[in-house]
Formats: structure tokens, C-alpha cells, sequence
């Protein structure tokens, strides 16, 4: 790194704006997952638009790599500044600018969190209905696409943007969208920003769509012998045309973590959890035909739920089911998978991944949303275990490619990052041209968040 | 031209797949609207992903125009190959390649068009949602990112697309998104070529989710003294959060031309079309409530229409109204307005916009997709007289200026093309260099339907 950064960042920025001391680096050397580790040079906290301008500007000129940063809840090492240089921290950038009700819509700086969001539109009617597992700002949500529960009704992250503010590789401010429910102007920038991993700018404000909190909420619960008969289940239900918002498969292991961590009274069977949202007689109705469906798939046990403080607090549970499964595994590191197939392709794609994990002897658990073919595995392992690791290592390869031969997608909603670059060009082929020279065109010095999203060139 | 691309063609694809006769040529001179003309050299027939290349690899080396065309129902000036070259027509290229309902998706080639895959579509109760005016293909839908009267409910077609297959400018065949409903691997490259306008390659193949079609549709309408107070009752209607699948509103004037035209008895003034989509009860009670709220904006007239035959030839007129304006018009040129704006800024929009058209003593129809905040004003005036057209180009621009004022965008669902290449600077400011640098990069000989999407660098 050209060693008049520091100093010129000094010019830039207050000099709270910067540290560069060890706690700060170390901090920000890592992610929330275990395996990919290494410090930046400086740690900047840009306050405002400006300031993230003069750091990029200043990037540009001396070509200093910059990795943006907010609330650090990345599972697959996006965060970490494996070429060092400077740790972008936004987490002061996190003001709500404006709720526009009336237009469904709100614009925030990229810090704010979904449940900060949704916390101050309570009065509105009105929510934002992308719901990461992590309490993950809104920036590193667009950033990767992030989805969560509500998906399957709602869609997801890229759904659900209108505009961004973005500053460029080289410094300049743009600002694509805007407030228009639809537009067919220009390129589609919003939606490649969206899921650029931080790769081709840094967002700084974002203006995202809202919509109406449904008129009533009814919740099913059907648990199966086995993950197998919870597949077809849910195979159906889909494809009944139901209107389902959130449709979740907990197999034993998982809700033994939840019940074991979180003490929630669950049945110890693999269980399918549906939401559906409309009104009362629209839920009343589709939750009827949901219990009726279980029984035609012999469900071991089904439920309907309407008591609204039940309701969030399993979902709230299913939030934490990650956080559980780490508590109930003290000390062992983990992987996550995170394919997406179509749900057609889904029991064989569970089976076998099911298949591979359990050959490698770990603890592994599944969790999906499986409404869109979404699912999970995370499997445990003593981290200095080399031989352990490599045979997980060697599943996660295995499951990526059940996946991808299914017509599916190495993640579904994590992002590349780090993890899954060895599965791109294989999932997207000579596509992979076409966002290198994108990447190149945007980001000539190559200092946005390198390292990441992209494998290398010919890899 | 390089002289020996014709017959260099020649060598690529068979006889009857190479057309420069006057009448060949004079056809790919112009789309649906009057104002641009100009003929290509040579017009080429693909059949297969495997011509597209071969033409575009000669194209790449020759430095040759191409301009990708289906059923030309374009009314920017899209298809019109103003530099030249080589028109593709793809219109052989109209295959449905596979259904799978189960996953809610279709296969097609881009000339199929998207009531010819409903038609396809019938027994699997599914439909692809997106119903522009025209019977357009679906490549072109894609390439101008295209909406129509059920955007309000299930998105435009970007939200629409799993996946497509491109021959870049270059030559080169890639793959973009897949089969899992989502994922968030790789750029979002099948978003960024939808609405190109085939500026960035040639779209193959499409890969498209279908939804299912509802269990009970019922439509409302409401008419009323003035537009203003149609404005009103829609605003009221969007943020009531029923579930509008479609939301029209069409002044006295278009009304007018579609009674003439096609017969239909409607009431002599401003009036809004509503549908909703859901089961039996919900569909009941909101059409009721559509009604409430339309004697709450002492609506003249409003009722319910249940059956189905009527509803059917009612949105068949709604689709036909362009044609009829112009059929009721004969021998005047148009020009026809799509801006989009937030639906709390409609009202103001639509007024000032009507104003405007006053002024210049052109015939004017009102119609809008009033739930999206997309309108069309289309204004007549006799192709040759240049005072009348001048008056019409100037209230063109007052009106795209106060959409873009309102945070809107100068086209909702049509496109740029040619027409709105002069407003697409003000409406994304610098982004536009950000677009020409990704232009730049995947169309380096800048051979891809040149003179389209973008205005000239700096322009």
C-alpha cells in the first residue's frame, strides 16, 4: 500500500474517523465465519456520502483496496480485506432519511438494519419484508441479495429496490433508479449493483419498496417421519397455489438445537412451518387445505397457529436457529451450504446432500426455505481437525454439485464472497467473461473488495 | 459495410435465410411509430442460437451494425436499423422449448409470443403475467423490459425472468441465471439485459416464471366527473392494500375511440377499470370495498362485472385501444408518452400533462397503468405539418420534464429506443457514463443496435 494513505486519509476525514489500531484491525480482519482471516492497513468510518466519495477518490488515485463493512454478518467472508488496505465501516451511515408512506417507500442510509426499519415503521401499516436470519443492514442486505423467510411471497432483496446511491470505483457519486414503481430507462443498474458483493461501488443510500402488513396471519405446523415425506409436502403445497409467505423445514437436529439453546416446546421430528398471509378468510381457508394436505401425506402430527405472540416467537427462534446450532456445538467451527434448486428437483437434491454429510460423520443440520428451493446444511468440525475438515470440505463440493446439476445455484441468498468462488464458473460458464469485463470496465484498478464474488480470471 | 459481408453471410447461412430485396429491406426500415425510417443492408433470418452466433462473429470481425428485431410492435423506434447492417430477424425462432409446470417456469425462443404461451399454457393452470398492449414476443418484452395491465400484481417482465441464454456483440454464447427461483451467485446479468433494447447482445432464449392462475377474478368500475377525481379514487384504492391485479384508467376521449372502434358500451367519461385477483371470498369483499370507496369519491357510475366473457372483451378492448385511437384518427402521425411517476405525485403529473397537450390543439387520449403510475398521453397531428409537430415535440418534453420532477421516469414500460434518448441524461445523470462504460465493454465495436438506449457520450 502506497504509505502516504494514511496520511492523506487524515486530509480527509476527522481523525475519529480513522483507526488503525490492533483491536480495530483485528476487528475487522473477520466475518462471522471461521476460516478466512486478514487485517486492513485502516479502518475508516465514512459519516456521510462525501466522505465514502474522498476515501474512493483517494483509493483510486494510490489503487488501495477498500472492503466495505457494516454490521459484519456475513457468513461467506465478504467483509474480510484479504488484500488489506482499508476496511470501509459504515456503520455510521445509518440514518432512515425518509418514509414516504403514500408511495410505499422508504430511503435509508446503507447501515440500517431490516429490524431498525421495520421498528420505525410500526405506525405505517407498512413493512419491509426481507428477513436475513442476521440482523444485517440494508446495504450488505442489497449487496447480497439477501432473502430470508418471506421471499417465497414477498421476493427478494433485488425485488424489493426502487434506486441507490452508489460511489463508483473511481470516486464518482451516481444515483440509479428512482421512485417510480417501474421504469424500462437506461441499464438495470440497480439490480447489478444488487448482489455485486461490494465488488463494483459502495452503496450509500438505498430507496426500497415497502408493502401492506397483511390483514391477518394464521401459521401451520405439519412434522413427518421423515425429511423425505416433508419434501413432498411441501412440493405440493407449492404447487396447490396457496398463498404461502414463509414455508420452512426444521429436520430433528435443527429444532433439537432450537429447543435445546432457545427452549421452545417443538416436536423432535423433521417439521414443515407455513405462514400464509391475506385475510381472515384467505388464511382461515388456505391453512384448512394445508392441515388437509398434511394428513394426505400421513404427517406425523399438524397444527394450526394463530396466536400472534406463538407466532413470532417461533419465527423468532427460526431466526436464531444459526446461533443455536453454534451454541449447542461449543468450539467446533462450521460450513454452510446454501444451494437453491427447483423444487421439483428438491427431495433428491436433500437426499443426497443428506447422503454426502453424513458419510463425513459430522453433526450436520438442515434448515431451508424450501417454498423456494432454499435450503441449508451446516456441518461441525474441530477446526485444527484437518482430516475432518477436508472430509466436510469435500461433502460441501459434493452438495454444491447435486445442486448445480439439479439447474440450481451455489447460494441462494449468503452471496459468493469468499466460500463459493470455487463454484461460479461452473454454475455460470463463459458468463463469467462477461462479469469480468463488467468488473473491469467499473472497477480498472481493481480495488473494490478484491478477492471476492468473481473467481480469478480462467478459474 | 465491409462489401463482402453479404456474401460472407452467404457462407454462414443458407439461401432463404438472407434477404435484400426492396421490400424485405423496406419492411425492417420502421416499427410501429411513424418518425423513423431507414433501411438495413441486408436482412437475416436465424434459426438457431448456432446462426445468431455465426452472424454475430461476422458481425464482430466486419465491424457490421445489427439490429434485432421479432414482431416489431415496438413504438420507440427500437427496430430501426438507423446505422445500417444487418437487420436479425428472429421471428423464425418462435419455439416453446419446454414447460415445467411443476417448477412455475417455461422455456421459449424470443420470437414466441406471450399469448401464444398462454395459449400453450391453458391446461396447466399457470400463465406468464405480463400482457403488454401489442402481441409482442417475448424477447422483446425482455429487451425493453415490458409491463402492461397486471404489473400492479405480478411484476414487470425483468421480475419475471429466471434466466436467458445471449450471443454477446462479440460472439460469444453465454448462459445468465438458471431454474432455482433464486439466487444470488454471480452479476445480475439476465436484469441487465433485460431492457437493453438488444444493445448488449442478442436474447436466444428465455427462461420465464409462470404464476397461477387465480381461482376467482372480479373487476369494478367506477367513472367519474373528471380525471382529477379518477386520480383520487386510484390513490385511494392502491394504499387501501387490496389486491389489485389491475388498475386502469382511460379519459372520455379514449373511451371514446374504443366505442367508436370496437363497439364496446361504456360510459361517456373518465373512468376506472379495476380487477382483482384471489379466491372467491377475497375477490367479493374487495370489489366491495372498491365500491365503498367509489361512492366516497361520489363516483357517477361504478358496478361490478363477475362474468367472465365480459371481462375478457373488456380487457381485449383495453389491449386494442392504441389501435383504435389510431383507427378513429386516420392519417395523423402520434406520438405517444410513458412516463411513470410515484403514485402520490399522479395527480399533479396527469394534470399538468393534460395542460400541456391542450395547448397544442392535438386530439389527446388518456390512458394508464394508474396503479404503477405509468400513463400514456398520445397526441395526433398530420405528419406534414411541422408547426403542429413542433407544438406536439414541445409538449412531449414539459411533460417528460414534470414526471422527472416528480422522481419519475421518462419511460414506464415502452422503452428509449430512439424517442427518449433526449431526457435519459437528466433522468440518470452520471449513471449514464456508468452505462456507457458497460456498453463500452460488452460491445467494444459498438456494432449492437447502435444509435438506441443511450444518448451519445456527453449528450
Amino acid at each position: 500500500m502506497d504509505p502516504n494513505v494514511l496520511e492523506r486519509l487524515r486530509d480527509a476525514l476527522r481523525a475519529d474517523q480513522l483507526d488503525t489500531s490492533p483491536s480495530a484491525l483485528d476487528l475487522h480482519a473477520r466475518g462471522e465465519s471461521w476460516d478466512a482471516v486478514h487485517p486492513p492497513a485502516i479502518v475508516a468510518y465514512p459519516e456521510s456520502t462525501e466522505d465514502v466519495r474522498r476515501v474512493m477518490a483517494l483509493a483510486h488515485e494510490t489503487r488501495t483496496p477498500v472492503t466495505p463493512v457494516a454490521v459484519n454478518s456475513s457468513l461467506g467472508g465478504h467483509t474480510v480485506p484479504v488484500s488489506g488496505g482499508i476496511s470501509l465501516d459504515l456503520t455510521r451511515m445509518d440514518r432512515i432519511l425518509e418514509i414516504v408512506a403514500e408511495d410505499f417507500l422508504a430511503v435509508v442510509q446503507p447501515a440500517v438494519t431490516y429490524p431498525r426499519l421495520n421498528e420505525a415503521l410500526r405506525a405505517t401499516g407498512l413493512f419491509f419484508p426481507v428477513d436475513p436470519g442476521a440482523e444485517a443492514s440494508l446495504g450488505g442486505m442489497a449487496s447480497t441479495n439477501a432473502s430470508g423467510t418471506l421471499a417465497v411471497r414477498y421476493g427478494v432483496t433485488r425485488d424489493l429496490l426502487l434506486g441507490l446511491e452508489v460511489v463508483t470505483p473511481t470516486g464518482q457519486v451516481i444515483r440509479t433508479g428512482g421512485r417510480a414503481p417501474k421504469s424500462s430507462s437506461g441499464y438495470a443498474l440497480t439490480q447489478l449493483f444488487c448482489g455485486a458483493e461490494g465488488t463494483l461501488g459502495v452503496i450509500t443510500e438505498l430507496t426500497v419498496r415497502l408493502v401492506p402488513r397483511p390483514e391477518a396471519i394464521m401459521g401451520a405446523r405439519a412434522a413427518f417421519a421423515d425429511v423425505r415425506s416433508c419434501v413432498g409436502y411441501v412440493t405440493d403445497v407449492i404447487q396447490s397455489g396457496l398463498p404461502v409467505a414463509r414455508c420452512e423445514l426444521l429436520d430433528a437436529a435443527a429444532i433439537g438445537a432450537i429447543r435445546q439453546h432457545l427452549g421452545l416446546e417443538l416436536p423432535d421430528l423433521p417439521t414443515v412451518f407455513l405462514e400464509f398471509h391475506g385475510d381472515d378468510a384467505s388464511v382461515r381457508s388456505a391453512s384448512e387445505l394445508a392441515l388437509d394436505l398434511a394428513a394426505e401425506h400421513a404427517a406425523s402430527e399438524a397444527s394450526r397457529a394463530t396466536d400472534p405472540e406463538a407466532l413470532s416467537a417461533l419465527w423468532r427462534a427460526r431466526h436464531q436457529a444459526y446461533y443455536a446450532m453454534v451454541a449447542v456445538n461449543p468450539g467446533l467451527a462450521n460450513v454452510i451450504t446454501d444451494v437453491a434448486v427447483p423444487v421439483s428437483r428438491l427431495a433428491e437434491v436433500i437426499e443426497g446432500s443428506l447422503a454426502a454429510a453424513e458419510r463425513t460423520g459430522a453433526p450436520t443440520y438442515l434448515i431451508g426455505h424450501v417454498g423456494d428451493g432454499n435450503f441449508h446444511l451446516t456441518l461441525f468440525f474441530p477446526v485444527d481437525d484437518a482430516a475432518a475438515r477436508a472430509r466436510v470440505e469435500a461433502a460441501y463440493d459434493e452438495m454444491v454439485g447435486l445442486a448445480l446439476a439439479a439447474g440450481g445455484t451455489c447460494t441462494g441468498e449468503h452471496g459468493v464472497g469468499l466460500r463459493k468462488l470455487p463454484y461460479v464458473r461452473a454454475e455460470h460458464g463463459d458468463g463469467v467473461d462477461v462479469m469480468w469485463a463488467i468488473k473491469d470496465a467499473l472497477d480498472p484498478g481493481g480495488i473494490m473488495n478484491p478477492g471476492k464474488k468473481l473467481p480469478a480470471r480462467g478459474g
